[in-house]
């Protein structure tokens, strides 16, 4: 009698069978998923998901945004290439993309419907699910050294507002006037945004959307997650998204994987995108790919929700899923480097 | 060959072996855990947990505390028992608890370091992964009708501070003015923490805890969740906990149940402890009482974490578990109730 059948006759009988190993964190791979070894370091970031069509983007700014994700895995794989730690890897690469005005995160975060920009972040480190999150910062210049120094400098995990802007300012971290955040192009993107409410128009996916993230893995095994967003264009009520709750859009644990998510937040909390990613994987004895497919399209994605992760395991495997049309995406490893904007 | 010894054979030659049943969710309970027949509700309820010994608990105020917790049962029962819907027994069985200063919730929120009541709430439906969460309210009269207006009345999940408030406001809750939630005992227990933060003692647990929650099943297999606090005393940098924290202090599915949590936030945050419960038990099978016990002792308690978890499943079983010396619950059900505070 086969395995397959012998389940199936003790699930006809009502016997549940679930046959553990006693490591099975460790054990989640057949031999086809698993790399032959480990690679030394794994890097994967996205600069947001959504409606990102071929035909809308222009051949230049096409190549502005390759030549910024690129610009980000440098930053990251520097740091992993000299055997220093997935969590600085993934703040070297997330903080290159706050830098550059092409992301919803830091310099080119979107505007509140008041007209102000609101930043969020957070950060978890695989070795021993310390976090940080942030919501809310106004002034500060990089919303993930926020996330990093709550996690490390504070006995919290999640401050806010003016609180958390406080807090960074007492750490040493720059804080700049809120104008650094305008950019004429989000500018629009708010005017075009209350027009539409105006008019009781949807607003668009891309009005929704924007998140920059990173996940690691280093040369010791530790995995490392973080995410930074200027959240939802014309967004009211000091709105909160996915991104600094630890288990929506960022998670991270050793025995699991690193996970960061961009897209409609609000699909994200309510599936706990993150940890039900780590969580498939880590009890159902998935591959991360597999977790992370099954949570995005058959759980996620069949409410409603749209965007997607990007995620890394211990053993290396790596995986870069969306439902959105398209996510500003790349990895590096020793061996093979790709940058990927469109589905296809 | 018995089962086990199949599945341990199974391990040692590396093959891993999970035998799913079509819809797993549903055969999670064998012959001893399944009620004879599903209770026709049940609901759990905590008023948080800590250091809550009998030697400091006086007679008068542990009758107090008795009675505050037989009213909110009273108050969500009534619902139930009607045939009313898990999410409406809910809130009505913690807005008595935020009525009352006994807890540390709505009026008897404990004060921020700067002498302020900031208060979160959340809630989740069961039967839709519908989440609502607020944080840092400090003017609405009972928070978890703020969490649930968030869920019901806007298209986002979390809203905060003054934009929450504004909102909670515009949907006609009751807006109090902030010395409604001034009450003498909180005030000196400020007073008490700061004094200790000048000498840089610890603070007591009892200083960190502080939490209501609610979670019930009703008639049509429905299960649904909410907390609500005043967070932290002494509290700093507009910190939140895990309360508005979907996934961490309050989650709810169909599929697996309703989970709410107290206890130190941060660790209930890394941990992502009340989604963790329930993944557990979706997916590796496990009873709620083993899955919950799981999370609390060999996961988060291990960590340092303290605290504890009341959660109900569509099946009518229900736990109340903490690793605290003490926490304030209760549940009902057709034929029976009971009310504890202490460990035994």
């Amino acid at each position: 009698m086969s395995l397959k059948m012998f389940c199936f006759l003790m699930a006809l009988a009502g016997i549940f069978v679930t046959c553990d190993s006693p490591h099975p964190e460790h054990m989640d791979m057949d031999e086809q998923q698993a790399p032959a070894s480990r690679p030394e370091y794994v890097l994967v970031i996205h600069g947001g998901a959504g409606v990102i069509l071929r035909e809308d983007l222009s051949d230049s700014l096409e190549a502005e945004y390759r030549a910024a994700l690129n610009a980000a895995l440098d930053a990251g794989e520097k740091i992993l290439k000299e055997g220093g730690l997935a969590l600085d890897a993934i703040v070297a690469a997330v903080q290159t993309m706050e830098d550059n005005p092409l992301f919803n995160a830091g310099r080119g975060a979107v505007f509140t419907h008041d007209g102000k920009n609101e930043m969020d972040a957070s950060i978890m480190d695989g070795r021993d699910l310390n976090a940080g999150s942030v919501g809310g910062l106004t002034n500060i210049k990089s919303p993930i050294a926020a996330a990093r120094a709550v996690m490390e400098k504070s006995e919290h995990v999640f401050l806010t507002g003016r609180g958390a802007e406080q807090f960074a300012a007492e750490q040493g971290l720059e804080v700049v006037d809120p104008s650094y955040f305008y950019t004429e192009r989000r500018w629009k993107s708010l005017q075009q945004a209350i027009e539409a409410e105006k008019k009781q128009e949807a607003m668009t996916p891309e009005m929704k959307h924007g998140t920059v993230g990173a996940v690691a893995l280093d040369k010791f095994g530790n995995v490392a997650a973080a995410t930074s967003t200027g959240g939802m264009t014309n967004k009211h009520y000091n709105r909160f998204g996915d991104v600094p709750v630890i288990g929506a859009g960022t998670y991270a644990n050793n025995l699991a994987g690193a996970i960061s998510c961009t897209g409609h937040g609000e699909f994200f909390i309510r599936y706990t995108v993150a940890h039900d990613i780590a969580a498939v994987k880590m009890y159902q004895h998935k591959s991360l790919e597999e977790a992370a497919h099954e949570v995005i399209f058959d759980k996620m994605g069949i409410a409603g929700g749209e965007g997607g992760i990007i995620a890394v395991d211990p053993q290396g495997n790596f995986a870069m899923v969306f439902n959105s049309p398209g996510m500003y995406r790349g990895y590096t490893k020793p061996d093979k480097r790709e940058v990927k904007i469109f589905k296809d």
